[in-house]
């Protein structure tokens, strides 16, 4: 199933993308698509009432803004140089572990809303990334088969970064990644059932119609399995947590020039299955 | 005034702990100590209530577990390496800008809960911090002056760290400062007009009854005001966020023979005005 949210921010409906192209509304099963929502079986209960036929159309959905398919996470966990292009375009080893940082979950905006280039930043920076969304609590899981039974699904999620806050204020990647918009995340939470392989999805990102990222997730160091187990054993990882799993090659530090972001630039994301993004960005 | 959140996790009550030692209950004022009700003058809408008498004293309030003062933060920002004693003994240069990095919000527990040392563990540290918790929402401060009336007040702040995770697993500080229970948080948030300079308070801890850490916070490298203004140009600080403001010397990883915690270790900080903790750690 493809759950999505819709509306202004902050007042977003729950609703379900059908396989028949229709968006129904979830406001009679759930007042939002949350953490508590995918803890208490939240996605179970939609897929019953949907397959009994009791979800209503939700009128007017096209005019509606989409939202991040998940509220508010309670953290947003990123995994650093996962794959192998990428850090070698950074200069970067390949690391023995997992790069673990985080972003302020407050960052995370809808999919085609506006993304701020922050003031006095020069060096304003595009990632896609494959999103995992935690569905229930993990703590100290042993397998990699434990690990994905705690995944609710996946999102398309834009890990934007400002080099210089991130590599040059400080050793600690924090501050370049925790900008005011910096994780437009969707449009879809889309189930894990759906997904037959987190290791086998393409990954797209192109900048005002120039492509700059074409990846697959099968490159990635750490597996999203591998990834999921080792967070837990050092972090409680919470329902509606928000992990974002790595870029592939093609961000503007790596290239010839370093093409960095500016106001007025376009950017447009795509994941296998997970559909796409567009932001517009501007200044802060 | 100094708030606290009593009861048990998940459904602590509001009070207030007045001049005169009575816990008064503030479930009639607001349902919860947590940015809403900071951002929308709770704080004053309490205090009025007070002065005009109008605030029950919460019955069998000796008998109920202290929470943190605040409800689960937005985010938890922590300033690294902010006392010059402090770099010195890790070893590390005075940084020219403030070190940021960030803790799992979901960390947050009471100011005398048992903490875990995680398991695998053999380097977990203490660090007693001035905790700033905001009050306004914070965007592109411009002075110190904005960034002092943008925080509703501070809190002793136990900024608990693994050094193995925090430094020998990769080169970002998060997965070190993230493990369960590890940002003990209280026993009071104590209202900013109660603090009369933030940079003149004393902060000490001891481990099993020695004295470990006996620093002040105008050693600071960074002032609070200054750190609240820095990073409001990076990111947006929430009512309800908190900011661990970095810890002076005193720590495990700088005494000889490096005397980390173990399962059954005791430990108490305070700091002027802020009250005190205690924690005894436990194996996870």
């Amino acid at each position: 199933m493809k759950f999505q949210r819709l509306g202004e921010p902050g007042s977003e409906k729950p609703a379900l993308l059908g396989d028949d192209g229709q968006v129904y509304d979830l406001s009679g099963v759930t007042s939002d698509i949350d953490g508590a929502f995918l803890a208490d079986g939240g996605v179970e209960r939609v897929r019953a009432a949907h397959v009994a036929g009791e979800l209503p159309l939700l009128e007017g959905a096209q005019e509606l803004r989409t939202g991040a398919p998940v509220a508010r996470p309670g953290k947003v966990v990123c995994i650093g140089l996962n794959y192998r292009d990428h850090a070698e375009e950074t200069g970067a080893a390949i690391p023995p572990r997992p790069v673990v940082f985080m972003k302020d979950p407050g960052t995370v905006v809808g999919p085609y809303d506006t993304v701020l280039v922050p003031r006095d930043s020069t060096r304003t920076d595009w990632e896609v990334e494959l999103g995992v969304v935690i569905g229930s609590k993990a703590r100290y899981l042993e397998s990699p088969e434990e690990a994905l039974a705690c995944i609710a699904g996946y999102a398309v999620s834009h890990d934007v970064s400002e080099r210089e806050f991130q590599l040059d204020f400080s050793p600690q990647w924090d501050l370049g990644k925790s900008c005011e918009t910096f994780n437009p995340l969707g449009p879809w939470l889309v189930t894990a059932d759906e997904i037959a392989d987190p290791q086998d999805l393409r990954l797209r990102l192109n900048v005002n119609g120039v492509k700059r990222q074409d990846g697959h997730t099968g490159d990635m160091i750490f597996h999203v399995a591998e990834i999921v187990a080792y967070l837990s054993r050092y972090m409680v990882l919470e329902p509606g947590d928000v992990i974002n799993t790595g870029t592939p090659a093609g961000v503007a530090l790596g290239l010839p020039g370093n093409p960095y972001l500016r106001a007025g630039d376009t950017v447009e994301l795509s994941i296998d299955g997970l559909g796409s993004q567009r932001q517009t960005f501007a200044q802060a």
